[in-house]
């Protein structure tokens, strides 16, 4: 068959469901372009390719039977998807990017992967995450230079869905750890409302920030996924809790009018490649006047502090303890990150967490007037070398407010790609969905 | 006629739909009480005697007016009602007891004020609250014991309650500073789920932990205030957001079977007066098999400290620009407690609002199985002299919890009142008041 591995989520559905060809098909083309290339990429923490095989099988089996009954392939029959490795599974191991987790085995499957299974999907493997999801590089490679960083924290996702290893993938973000690896590896990643998708089994960094996210190779992609992750999580007080309109009919409806949107350089601008100032310039002009440059009241021009602080803070209470036990076992990244947390005032804190709900406020009003922000994904394209996984500025202001992110890859800098990033109202992911796709076919780079 | 200003609410409410009495004959006779006795109990901040009889004459003309076209009087028409100095009020100064507000005239009246207007209430005065609703002691005096603290924060509106300046009151609580009033004043306390009453208007201490309560002179008052002041108020995070069953139907409805109760000593029960403790116990041994002594699993036996991480961290964060920049008009006691909040690192606060999350879920597991908690409502009576307001570490637990809490005059210590409290499940105000009523009839003291 052949590169049936470069197939969007929702063609790879479809052939599968309509036995075009199968999901054993389907992992083996996977699995071939792992082998050919994840020696250099190195996208994977965990990956057993027989095990991925017998998945698939079981898959393929199990849509005969189905058929047989008369009865409709689940949404995401099998599809592979990758498991960030601070998800827990409970048939692979799930290290967290940390020598303090090394051969762990959950007991449990994380809510999103049960939810993955439920639908249908088949997970291929765990991919490689930063550190404990924080900012101490991985060994992942890019695909599109080897010798560029493919972003953090959620680095092989986006690695190996950008490389043809794996058809869809799952990410987290608290700083910018869905949206920069997607703009940095040059494809689509969606960073849902604050709580839309289940935390439970999932790594516990900042609970008041941290997002699972998914990445695909369309914004159809996005909205498939999302659509079989988007539940309510009872245990968590940070679960979204209002309505949850459908991704994927709300992504395909038809506009009868462009939408409104706000251009909004942000605190982060100055820290901007030039290169990066100019190409969403220049995106933002061929949007023509349904795109206003936009300023926000303070303290949005303190935001990137803000965030700072509250994951600052956050992460030392949850990783202190290990930190305290095992000083061993952490980088020295992360130690220095910590002992500058440790200086930070609760009632500091407590200001950053005030100042959120009046900036909250301030998007709820300006969302009345607008459908969608449109921001850089990223500083600038993907940096040279391994020491950081990139500057996270123009993703820790959205995650901060828990706004709904997508990032297209529609911008090419040095034959390198770069995101635009669309962020919508909270709760409003469908709109936001919707309203990148109209962003997608109209806005020319 | 005489005495009006002793009656409950419901009786003085009903009297006054009825044309028994006036408004006016009511606030005349309570205002015949502060003349007599105010200048030794001094429980009013702010009390203009003409303009109180204006009011309740308004009330009068408009109940005829009303009367005249059918109308049903509003539930509070003509009751007086006085609000702790801590809540905005557009036609008398609002000075939240502290000369850094001395003089200060609201621009609008809090929600709950409003609401209360709405239905028909006079609102008498504003009555004392400790600097800030903080620990500082007033200068109201506790009217069974001239000598002895009336509580605090919410002093004036305790003591001019009990004293029957007054028939019912709004206070704010945050450690303990509704129950406790209630408690060593020997009246009926309310303090509903966190969010249950509005707090937009309402001096902010402590954003997590602030609640608005009432004071009445039986358990009908309390839900006959409470029903008015439950609203959901959009602007803030806090405000409850489940359904709302009115109090008063809860109250009286009828159980077919006795409640099934748990007695938690709590971590404060050392600090109780061998007295306190000897009078709860005999008062639960009265309940018989109804009431079960229970413990709860850690982090209980440090919520107290947990509470006062929470409430000082907060307090800082919201009183630490006044202190400031005017520290000349802050206490020595509110700027000592400041200066250790100082020294409280933002993940120890971060640990104490997980904490919570844990033991808010404890909690929720044993309200499967029992309807409500009963504790001491204070560690004593109240204390001689005034240099504290009395201890707050029976009350800022379920403070802290966010859990409805009553408290009851049904225990007698030495001669003055001592307080029997009953919390609630989350969100369960209604069933707390009626399980306070069965308590209420059935135990003894």
């Amino acid at each position: 068959m052949g590169k049936l591995n470069e197939l969007t989520a929702v063609d790879a559905a479809a052939g599968i469901a309509a036995g075009d060809f199968t999901a054993e098909d389907l992992m083996a083309d996977c699995l071939d372009r792992v082998a050919a290339r994840d020696n250099e990429v190195e996208a994977w923490a965990y990956l057993n390719p027989n095990y991925a095989i017998r998945q698939a099988r079981d898959a393929d089996a199990a849509l005969k039977v189905q058929k047989a009954r008369g009865e409709k392939p689940a949404p995401l029959h099998g599809v592979p998807v990758g498991i960030k490795d601070v998800i827990d599974t409970v048939d692979m191991p799930t290290e967290n990017g940390s020598p303090a987790y090394q051969g762990r085995r959950p007991q449990a499957d994380a809510a999103c992967v049960a939810a993955l299974r439920a639908a249908g999907a088949v997970i291929m493997g765990k991919t490689v995450t930063t550190e404990l999801a924080n900012i101490a590089p991985s060994k992942t490679r890019n695909p599109h230079d080897l010798d560029r960083s493919p972003g953090g924290s959620s680095a092989g996702s986006g690695a190996g869905v950008a490389d043809g290893q794996v058809t869809l993938a799952l990410g987290t973000q608290t700083g910018g750890s869905v949206i920069r690896p997607a703009s940095f590896n040059g494809i689509h990643g969606f960073k849902p409302t604050l709580g839309m998708i289940p935390r439970s089994g999932v790594l516990m960094q900042s609970h008041t920030l941290d997002t699972v996210g998914v990445y695909g190779r369309s914004l159809e992609d996005l909205a498939l996924i999302a659509d079989v992750l988007s539940l309510p999580d009872p245990g968590d007080a940070h679960s979204y809790r209002g309505s949850r309109a459908p991704l994927m009919p709300g992504l395909r409806a038809e506009r009868e009018e462009p939408p409104r949107l706000a251009f909004i350089k942000t605190p982060a601008w100055p820290q901007a490649d030039d290169e990066a100032q100019k190409a969403i310039s220049a995106f933002v002009a061929s949007l023509g006047e349904t795109c206003v440059e936009t300023e926000m009241p303070a303290p949005f021009d303190d935001i990137l502090s803000l965030h700072a602080t509250v994951m600052a803070v956050e992460d030392l209470a949850h990783y202190g303890p290990l930190l305290e036990n095992s000083p061993e076992l952490v980088s020295d990244m992360l130690k220095s990150r910590m002992a500058e947390a440790e200086k930070i005032r609760g009632d500091d804190y407590v200001k950053a967490l005030l100042a959120r709900e009046k900036l909250q406020q301030d998007f709820a009003a300006l969302f009345e007037n607008i459908d969608a922000v449109i921001a850089l994904s990223a500083a600038g394209t993907a940096p040279r070398g391994f020491e950081t996984t990139g500057n996270p500025a123009f993703n820790g202001p959205w995650t901060y407010l828990g706004l709904p992110c997508v990032s297209l890859p529609l911008l090419t800098v040095s034959d390198m790609p770069l995101g635009v990033q669309v962020i919508g109202p909270f709760g409003a992911d469908a709109a936001t969905l919707n309203t990148a796709r109209w962003v997608e076919r109209n806005g020319t780079s």
